[in-house]
């Protein structure tokens, strides 16, 4: 039997057209991280599970992660995220460091999923943290960063919203007002996780499920329902849980002074699951009916250095994932296309004894920068155009012996048809007309 | 007890500084490709074994490999190398294609290596592969790829050089002039590899345990002191060889034709082993004397596609790590530092009121393309000028009430302490100020 030619189940081979656009994509990311001040780092792709274990508990670990034993008897998994490499090595350096500290990777993630639209075994993420931050400016500039990601690719607020919550609102929530315990309050996150994607008598039965009392369904029932900024500030005020909500009621005026608010959303039901956020949380949705899904989620969080028994440093981060990341950009006509390579020029020789002179010219052209393609072997001109066509050089240019005889050779700009004579030895010429 | 910062043996975490060496890196490789029309592809990080049992055998395989099996019962592996992958994803669309294909990537890589200098457990690999291409043209070009990324950071023939070899001349010395059997010939192809890192005596005993008969051995003594092409010609002359050398001697006339002589030396040890290579072979080393070691390996090979049942076509290509090719570049010298960001402007706002125009500035600041980092909190100045020494920002703003009152800022530039006074909206001037 022949061996399979297919990648491994839930992973992707990247042809050079998918490759270009994945290129693309982690340029933009580059770009919009580094205007924004944030440093590239990276950590390796195998972790000890120990991390991992510490960061998330058991049962995450057990479902979803690539963990096997080395040769050393070392318990050690493919990365599933950055979050606790990023931990690991800011614990590492943290001290001696002025900050905040500007950070972002496009790391290679494994994860054990069944794969579907969306969702693969492995992607990539963009990740950008900021550690060390004045309380609520990290949140405001990792939004910017997040939005202006997309703004980047020319998405704007019709595009996608930004869903944004406190952990801090739910724990006064679940703690002074509807007076739950942790196990309860555990349980709810859960459903309130769930909240959007069942039916409004699938959500009754499961909050039936963890509060009994009627008044206080009733109160869970008014926070769900809450969908602004001025809804929430006067629920909290009615219920006397102000100060409780900590700084989330000065950041929400920030969004305003920093350009943010047009893109941002009140959403009682975005709480980042059981994950290590203690303060602002959010996910950016696109907007379309036909891909209603997040692109994007993040927050805040003070104890992540904990496990090393480092003392806290409150950080602020997203990660973004490439696939889900293509797909809104598919949905509204942002993503171009990248069948053709960009080749600036196409040089070739008829026969054998131009050959050397091929040889030099694409040398010269390439010292100067000019992406070129040299024909290998002797070419017939037919054979020539179409291949230009094919692959979408600008230019061509084809040395024979008259040219080597005359010294001079004729460069053709394909776009326009337009020729130029100049000389073998001139690439600069050769550089400037395809420009 | 405490968890470890440390990353997992073997395996580096990259910091700022060292994540900017990598991208500086990396971008001179995809920079070097894509100017000779080679592009980019990718595949997963992790395959099946059996992809790499079938290139490399069982030996190898339970070596270095980290290998696991997933829940649904496949054996799999994180890529070692990137060869039998792209040969994967090259027999899946060879048949639609126009030849030559020209790719290149940069992927991570794990080996089961006990970690050294040069050599880690995980790695990053520049690989360029041509398929399809004229017999000789290739092997051209895959040359002058490599030569050119080494060149491409300012090294020239007094810091490297290509030590070159065809599997070709190798077999028919083996098999016409010593007429080995294949178990020996084998065996001595292991002996070969060791040539130059032991001992004349250690190396007599070798092929003394191979080879019986004096004759014999003088021949394959006389064959190991080649060490030019002139020399290889007149050995190959002498012996009757020239005709199962098949074109490796048009070849060596192409490398004067394409400027590739000069760095080119003739070595018949180098052989890459028990690999796959059929023709061309070569490995790229270090002139130092301090760092005398490979920095590049790679050669042509005509059989790859085979374990997937397709037709045999033809192939060139080369692995260059990263690691030694930093240590390269260190050595000689070519290695600029990256301890710094490069960021274009700290702006940064005296109390709070100025807090959304120093928003906004920074905003504006960056749509226009510059690089901004936003003191994050109301700034003192003698805190933002310590911090622009530390990071080494190009220019430097403060927004306080004064400038709020005139609706103008002073922008200064480090590096000749000039300045310049511009409105508070105008970012266009501050942007060529600092240019």
């Amino acid at each position: 039997m022949a061996l399979s030619k297919l990648p491994y189940k839930g992973t992707r081979d990247f042809f050079p057209p998918e490759m270009r656009q994945r290129d693309f994509l982690f340029n933009k990311m580059r770009e919009i991280a580094e205007l924004h001040s944030y440093e590239p780092y990276d950590g390796p792709m195998v972790e000890e599970v120990e991390l991992y274990l510490a960061k998330s508990g058991e049962e995450l670990i057990n479902e979803q992660i690539y963990s096997f034993v080395d040769r050393g008897e070392r318990k050690v998994a493919i990365r599933p995220e950055m979050t606790p490499t990023v931990a690991r090595m800011v614990a590492q350096i943290h001290k001696e460091q002025s900050k905040p500290l500007r950070w972002y990777a496009i790391p290679n993630l494994m994860r054990y999923e069944k794969p579907q639209k969306g969702r693969l075994r492995e992607h990539w993420q963009f990740n950008c943290d900021i550690f060390g931050a004045p309380e609520g400016l990290g949140e405001i500039e990792i939004l910017q960063v997040a939005t202006g990601l997309l703004r980047g690719f020319g998405a704007t607020e019709e595009h996608f919203e930004v869903l944004l919550n406190d952990r801090r609102v739910v724990d006064a929530v679940f703690g002074q007002l509807l007076h739950l315990s942790s196990e309860q309050s555990h349980k709810l996150y859960k459903v309130i996780d769930k909240a959007k994607k069942v039916t409004a008598e699938a959500l009754d039965k499961m909050i039936g499920e963890i509060i009994y009392q009627d008044t206080v369904k009733a109160h869970f029932k008014e926070y769900l329902k809450l969908d602004t900024f001025p809804a929430l500030h006067s629920f909290l005020e009615r219920h006397e849980l102000k100060d409780a909500a900590g700084g989330f009621l000065p950041f929400t005026e920030r969004l305003h002074a920093s350009g943010l608010a047009k893109f941002v959303v009140y959403d009682p039901t975005i709480v980042r699951g059981l994950d290590y956020y203690t303060g602002v949380v959010f996910e950016i949705f696109d907007k379309s009916p036909d891909n209603r899904r997040a692109i994007c989620g993040g927050g805040a969080y003070a104890n992540l250095l904990q496990i090393f028994n480092e003392d806290p440093l409150p950080g602020v981060g997203f990660g973004l994932g490439d696939v889900t990341l293509a797909d809104f950009l598919k949905t509204h006509g942002l993503l171009p296309t990248f069948e053709k390579p960009s080749i600036s020029i196409l040089v070739s020789y008829l026969d054998q004894a131009a050959e050397a002179h091929a040889f030099e010219l694409s040398h010269s052209l390439r010292t100067l920068g000019v992406k070129t393609e040299l024909y290998l072997g002797e070419a017939k001109p037919k054979k020539v155009f179409s291949h230009t066509e094919r692959r979408g050089h600008r230019g061509v240019v084809m040395i024979g012996s008259n040219e080597i005889q005359t010294g001079e050779i004729e460069v053709k700009r394909i776009a326009d048809q337009e020729k130029i004579r100049v000389k073998l030895n001139d690439p600069n010429s050769i550089k400037s007309f395809l420009e």
